[in-house]
């Protein structure tokens, strides 16, 4: 196949100008434009690249990568696909996605598309891995430990008490899944440390893990999106106990969850219609290039 | 689907042994019997077992699990699929997988059945891995080191050697793809050890590793089945550098091999009539169960 795939980016946050870059950085897409509802401020990097506020005026696009927050996601992809675009989104409410999938499937089946859900690290590549863990130790406990790193769910509960300007959640490991959250907050002039402390710690974002509430001049100084995680699997492969499996990795987020998405959107052109989570699809679809020349290079 | 998947082992060696395990474990399998070439000594643990040494006398089969050596897999696979029966081996010459899918994605298409090939732990549940780190980060180096724990095919060629009574070669990761390899033997009355060290080390198995030769008085007290990998990739997603990925395990090696198997030919049913290998074939199709509640658990 020597045509290229027609790519369009939807949101252009965080995820979005990562994603730009997974884009430019592989060979066999080709992005079609950037849709944003802002078309009058466009930063330097969009200059030469096509802005609009409606997909529609894109023309042919085979594939649309969903950068918008997880909650706009259900209803911007089932319109995407009415449109006839393949969808790929990061949406991460772990106890929504069967849901999503489901209401997604019906659009997508209808108008011969294919979405793919739920495509950042986790879920998503992180899913994969116990999935495959359980394939070849059935039985046994899997752990998944996640950061050092800034937790947006946790940053954004803890910026809306009152009180706090600015907010950033730190998610630490103690192993088997356990988490300690440390919330460094900037405080609106005459709020009380210690009201902001006890309303944080009282919240059911944080009320159950351990959590340090720490004052500081500046939050935006502190940000990072460095991230990781540490998952383990300890099981029964058949009779054989002790069987012991590890996966790790030390990453900038954003920029994994966008290729990953990229990885997901080149799948998108190799599946039946319907929505698909991650586990779901062929590892090898996710890359470019002859099946057999990845067969023999990576089998 | 309640009715279970009709399995036959076929080969009743390291790996046979423990796919019975394997097998009698999964309880949506359903074990019809054990091919074999010797029917007359039964080992105590087939007693209550069908044992034959034609595969036909079985009946009805749905998959049959392939425990016999690599050499054999093709014509055995060839026509056994022949027969209507799915096919699963752990066929592991790295360079001969594209042309084994090759020649039986023909077979396993005329009869409308499946081949899995390849789907061991290298090649198999490590080729996922592989697949899976560069649809993360496309670019960069993938390390896969192996070890410490026994290859059985340098064990093979160095007990081939002359003066050589038994021979065991363990493989000892040093890192970036590098392995020592540490070879304990047992000689035959009157061999010169210095021979047979110098004959080892020429060997092509040998010759382009650092290796070291060990007299021992018993290999046999020296065998221990654990085995173990340490996967590393570090490469960019999109235009970002640095992002570090990591696996490992430590397991019994033919537990592990077997299991996979069994997880393979589970997925066997699921696929449409072809050969894959594993990097070809949707995760969650090696697992039991509702695929629903399986996303829910695992994505």
């Amino acid at each position: 196949m020597n045509t290229k795939i027609k790519v369009a980016i939807v949101g252009y946050g965080n995820i979005g100008r990562f994603a730009l870059e997974a884009v430019q950085a592989a060979q066999d897409f080709e992005l079609i434009g950037v849709v944003r509802r802002d078309i009058n401020n466009i930063p330097e990097e969009l200059q030469n690249i096509t802005v609009t506020n409606d997909i529609k005026t894109l023309g042919n696009v085979d594939v649309a990568l969903l950068c918008s927050p997880t909650r706009a996601i259900k209803e911007l992809a089932k319109s995407i696909l009415s449109l006839g675009i393949n969808t790929v989104d990061s949406f991460d409410v772990h106890s929504e996605i069967v849901s999503l999938k489901t209401e997604l499937d019906e659009v997508a089946k209808k108008h011969d598309r294919v979405a793919v859900i739920s495509a950042g690290w986790d879920p998503g590549s992180d899913s994969i891995i116990r999935t495959l863990m359980l394939a070849m130790a059935p039985k046994g406990i899997t752990y998944t430990n996640f950061g050092p790193g800034m937790s947006m769910g946790h940053s954004v509960a803890a910026k809306a008490i009152d009180g706090v300007k600015d907010a950033l959640s730190m998610t630490i490991p103690l192993g088997t899944g356990v988490h300690r959250r440390m919330v460094y907050v900037e405080l609106e002039a005459g709020a009380n440390f210690n009201q902001v402390e006890q309303a944080i710690k009282a919240d059911s974002y944080f009320s159950s893990d351990e959590t340090h509430v720490k004052q500081v001049d500046c939050v935006d100084s502190l940000k990072d999106v460095g991230h990781g995680v540490h998952m383990t699997h300890k099981g029964v492969s058949g009779k054989t106990h002790n069987q012991l499996f590890e996966y790790s990795m030390r990453i900038n987020n954003p920029a994994l969850t966008s290729q990953f998405m990229v990885s997901a959107a080149r799948a998108s052109m190799k599946q039946r219609a319907g929505a698909y989570t991650v586990i779901e699809i062929p590892p090898v679809d996710f890359l470019a290039g002859d099946l057999n020349t990845l067969i023999a290079k990576l089998v």
